[in-house]
């Protein structure tokens, strides 16, 4: 590989730098700074390494912690898009297309057409790979929210059967995990951080 | 595996949000803000995934992205040691050792076995894997230090000796990429970001 194609290698690894200004509505565990989106990315791929075991099907861990580590660059220059937004839908919108290509293609072309086609599979949800790392992606701020007396669930309005809909997906990646986040939303109902619909 | 393990991951997942809030001397590529050890751990998985053909040896990429996502952690008990810190030195002291029992025994006996592992194996830079990982670590902060005018250089008195020295260490887990560091480098003190030792 020549210096050029170096060069071009780090001219991307200097664009992403920008992941980590880009703000979620999510909060950290404890506090209430909001989490950028290479602070996100680093802890869902641990969260893959060490759950991994979970996995309803048999999955390549390191194509799941590639789509996880690079997952939001897109959002570079199409916005984080909040999972319970009403409006926007966060499902592989054109804008994101046209981004996985402007940033991916700063790459040599071999790795440029790997990376987007990684980003488009995780994005399709189809393949175990998919599955399992978009688990992880739902499985994170549920935590935080838990940890977070309700977080942005009391922050938004999000009620029980919208969180229990948006975060069913995690028994695509693994059925080990969605029984373990049922308990935890359930909990959280009793302990009145997470309303029923009836409820105000 | 059991609720029980699970919840042992859990609560490891939930222990690690800690290394987001450790500050690190370096700033980020494009602002006066510090980088956090979460954001440089995923900077440096991603970096070892794109630079992994430059390898002087064949490695196993996954265990190298384990070992950068997780070669900080220890940082939650130990503190972040600047790389020029002239009375600590960073290497692989007890205190770090300790926090890597505390914090990784957190998870069921056979994954906090694996880790401790990893880590070990990260500090003592001796297998190619080890080797290559280091190098990204001394890779990215050289690459932000070109990028802002000059960063920790300038604030912390550092002179173009001290860098070579330090940064030499690249060399062992890739030779291309220390050829390519060291045109940097000289750059750097051919536009006045870095000093040699008789400058002032």
């Amino acid at each position: 590989m020549s210096f050029e194609q170096l060069q071009q290698q780090v001219d991307f690894i200097h664009e992403i730098d920008k992941v980590k200004y880009i703000q979620r509505k999510t909060k950290l565990f404890n506090s209430n700074r909001n989490e950028n989106d290479a602070e996100h990315s680093w802890h869902l791929a641990v969260m893959a390494i060490i759950l991994s075991g979970h996995a309803n099907d048999q999955i390549d861990l390191l194509k799941v912690i590639k789509m996880l580590l690079i997952h939001d660059v897109v959002e570079i220059d199409a916005d984080d898009i909040f999972l319970y937004d009403t409006i926007r839908s966060h499902t592989n919108t054109d804008a994101e297309l046209k981004a996985a290509k402007r940033i991916f293609g700063l790459l040599p072309q071999a790795q440029a057409d790997e990376f987007i086609a990684i980003w488009e599979e995780f994005e399709a949800g189809i393949t175990p790979e998919a599955k399992f790392a978009r688990s992880m992606d739902r499985f994170e701020p549920l935590l935080q929210n838990v940890s977070n007396n309700g977080g942005t669930w009391k922050e938004f309005n999000v009620k029980y059967n919208q969180v229990v809909q948006k975060k069913s997906i995690i028994k695509e990646g693994s059925q080990k995990l969605w029984d373990f986040a049922k308990v935890l939303i359930d909990e959280s109902v009793d302990k009145g951080i997470l309303l029923k619909a009836e409820q105000q």
